[in-house]
């Protein structure tokens, strides 16, 4: 019995799957989307390939899976920011769940793997589900003709910050925060002289 | 004589060194910046790789140049949309360039090559340098003390916009560009009430 075979036997059913699934978070936090790699999630996990191929047809849906994962830690820190002030603190915690995720976030929203495939297809279908549940929440605030592009547009500004800050194009860490939330602000302003509340 | 050296022969003095740009161009435009192979560009230009050493010390090099050209051709974009109006007119520019050149512009502005290398450094000083182009056109038509936050605003929705658009979702085309023209519309807004013209 060879070293793989022995450690594959160590894994409780579904713990491989999750093992799986948090090397390839520390791969993509390591070196964004290119540096997912089944050959080094298998080491890492200490299984052989065919191992992990028991559990994921591919490389492609390990990636989707962990994107799942992603939109699921997304969508529960949005619900956690809610509360607070409204669209700032979402913006803010949105824009903070790429920063500390900025691997995760590329994954996710940015180019990630082949964008044809089945994984890539699932994934355009996260995106608008995210999408989507943004403009409901806008709903009960502004006009109806309106929500479509006031979605849009707030998607493109946390989107296109969030990828200037985790780009490191936003300056130290401090600076970085004091600028995201100038931003935020500014953002804001297109949005209140609309608002129906 | 081999069928490649032949070939480098028929090359006059600066005519590879454009031939393997335009090539590296077509490479970006195939499959973004991951396409990027010196192999590859020398298949096409038709030499040998250690011919295209000679102009270029290696592939980082190469994207370093296709880049600079990227921000000379933006910059004449804007500058030529300028006359228009205003920074509508300029983020439809901006936006239509990343649409036109999409591998290019996630190498000027996403994720391209290694960030800590020489190339990446010249990378980030070009994004600096466009952005300060920015930041002085908004100068005339703001408060002194919101011209950062405001050009970092502008930078971050149309950086964002143009991403959503390139990576396809802002639906077809004619739908496209309508979205584009509703978000920079709105985007307005949060200027209006600032400007001191």
């Amino acid at each position: 019995m060879s070293r793989t075979e022995q450690h594959e036997g160590t894994y409780h059913h579904g713990d491989l799957r999750k093992a799986i699934l948090d090397s390839a978070r520390e791969l993509l936090e390591e070196g964004g989307p290119p540096a997912l790699s089944l050959r080094e999630i298998a080491r890492r996990v200490g299984v052989s390939a065919p191992a992990a191929y028991h559990h994921f047809r591919n490389l492609e849906a390990i990636a989707q899976a962990v994107a799942e994962q992603g939109f699921g830690d997304l969508a529960a820190k949005l619900d956690g920011a809610r509360s607070g002030d409204g669209m700032h603190a979402m913006g803010m915690a949105y824009i903070g769940f790429a920063q500390a995720n900025s691997g995760l976030y590329r994954l996710m929203f940015s180019d990630g793997l082949a964008a044809k495939s089945d994984a890539g297809s699932a994934l355009q279908a996260m995106r608008a589900q995210a999408f989507a549940t943004l403009r409901k929440a806008l709903e009960p605030q502004v006009p109806p003709d309106q929500t479509q592009a006031l979605a849009l547009y707030l998607w493109s500004v946390t989107h296109g910050l969030a990828l200037l800050a985790i780009d490191g194009q936003l300056g130290g860490a401090e600076r970085a925060q004091e600028q995201i939330a100038q931003v935020l602000e500014v953002t804001g302003r297109a949005l209140s002289p609309l608002a129906t509340t």
